[in-house]
């Protein structure tokens, strides 16, 4: 009963007000997968490198258990590199370079023993390739799918038939405004509903996130960090954290999704403290606990 | 023990999307006191008008047991009249015009009964005034205070010192940020409590409320509301519907702090589904509850 992710491992070069990185772990795949791995311990990554991936990522990835064996290497090939920096604004990067690389011909191609994954999380690529995974699953439990305005804007058509085939759809406030025409949130949400997914969660950075349901509305506080160090990966960590919390509550109840959202959004609140996934490599269970249980108390009332 | 109002009554023309009024009942005192009305019957209201001020806003007012002792009526003037649109933006308003009419003399004069008020509510005109109110009363319990980016701007000194006076800060994102220059809200909010406040909470329209002291956080949901049909008045709503339940509770404990600003964005959800105050004719004290218990199951997790 394994979760699925299908995305980008990467190598960023990242600025933002405190400081600059370069060629640092980055991509959606692998922010996601460790997110995931505080929670569940059957992760399965789908995504290509060069052979200039370094192998100390390569174990980091493997000592937090995750199963590579999806993880394609092309010989000689570069991996994607994203450079961006967040000067102006923490809630909006400034690209300066995408080289994509061994990920402009990335096919996702499903090893046998992935193919029964129970819990799929199809983060923000190509809605094409998001669909031809969705070809090779078997029977999935639950259908995941992240998504970005590049897409809404070049790929609709194939954007909404890809989201027929999903269950849940987690996008940001700006994207779920792109893609509905719609400015009011929970009518953004609402309209979303009628496009496939039983449930969309919207994130809304600084201001938490909403998760609605055709008959449920779940609003979502944000972490309190009084400063954001890099924001790269807080979607996709936030996403990880769903959805490893929720296999292994292993039930979809409006619970469980509310508990796994709150989890999600620690592991986020974590992430962003530093840059790459560099505060994942000494964060501890009783410090997800600690921000989870500060979460209850800073809605209660 | 009552309540003490201070602020604007005026008569607005309003245009959104959905439609158009012109000289309605508004103003900071109006909205904050027929909030605070529904938690609280012993409400003081301080503000000026002109002979032409409607008796049927006059009765409407007093239906509701407002004290208007208080409220001047200053022969042959002219009552305050604010002209505004939120066509692009329900968040911000457009201002057409300002007329303050008999509100540009304004000395604020407490009745004698008015002077050893409990609860003083100092809406968002000049600071002058505000220090001048606050000279006049005995002994306070609680000083709630909210302010807007013209006295920002243009009165900081004087808005400071008022500060220093003031028990609890209320006001939007965008002025928390522009008083501290803090753009991180936690860090903004944090700053304020250095000029005087015990308490600051920070409004964020339709991503709900923060309120912060020294050691405690607590983060409010808005109420989803699919449409906002006028968002006048919605800040000194939740202004009113705060310090009125608050003083019914009559304590400043976490929790009492914590269910009054639940109620000050119940009444504002309500406030903003008509122009004017034309829900509030209707509103009952059931709606508000049903309301309130929504919140909690919005939140919960």
């Amino acid at each position: 009963m394994s979760i699925l992710v299908v995305g980008s491992v990467a190598l960023d070069s990242v600025e933002t007000p405190f400081g600059k990185v370069e060629n640092v772990l980055g991509g959606s795949a692998t922010y996601f997968s460790i997110a995931a791995s505080f929670f569940y311990h059957d992760i399965c990554l789908v995504g290509v490198v060069g052979t200039d991936f370094p192998q100390q990522h390569v174990d980091f990835l493997i000592s937090r258990g995750i199963d590579l064996d999806g993880l394609e290497q092309i010989e000689g090939g570069k991996t994607f590199r994203w450079g961006g920096s967040y000067i102006d604004d923490l809630n909006a990067a400034e690209t300066h370079f995408t080289d994509l690389n061994v990920f402009s011909d990335f096919q996702p191609k499903l090893p046998e023993s992935y193919k029964n994954s129970s819990y799929v999380f199809l983060a923000n690529i190509n809605p094409e390739l998001q669909m031809n995974v969705l070809k090779q699953i078997t029977n999935p439990k639950l259908v995941v799918c992240d998504t970005m305005n590049l897409w809404i804007g070049i790929s609709l058509p194939i954007l909404l038939e890809t989201l027929r085939k999903v269950d849940i759809l987690i996008l940001n406030d700006a994207e779920a405004r792109q893609l509905t025409g719609e400015n009011n949130l929970t009518q953004a949400g609402k309209q979303i509903l009628t496009f496939g997914p039983t449930r969309v969660i919207i994130k809304k950075g600084e201001h938490g996130a909403i998760s609605l349901t055709e008959s449920t509305f779940f609003s979502a506080p944000a972490y309190p960090l009084t400063a954001v160090f890099d924001p790269t990966g807080a979607g996709d960590s936030f996403a990880g954290g769903f959805m490893g919390s929720l296999a292994t509550a292993d039930n979809v109840s409006e619970q469980s999704v509310r508990r796994s959202i709150i989890n999600g959004t620690v592991i986020a609140s974590f992430n962003v403290e530093d840059f790459s996934l560099d505060r994942q490599q000494t964060l501890t269970p009783e410090e997800i606990d600690e921000r989870f249980r500060q979460l209850e108390e800073i809605v209660r009332f």
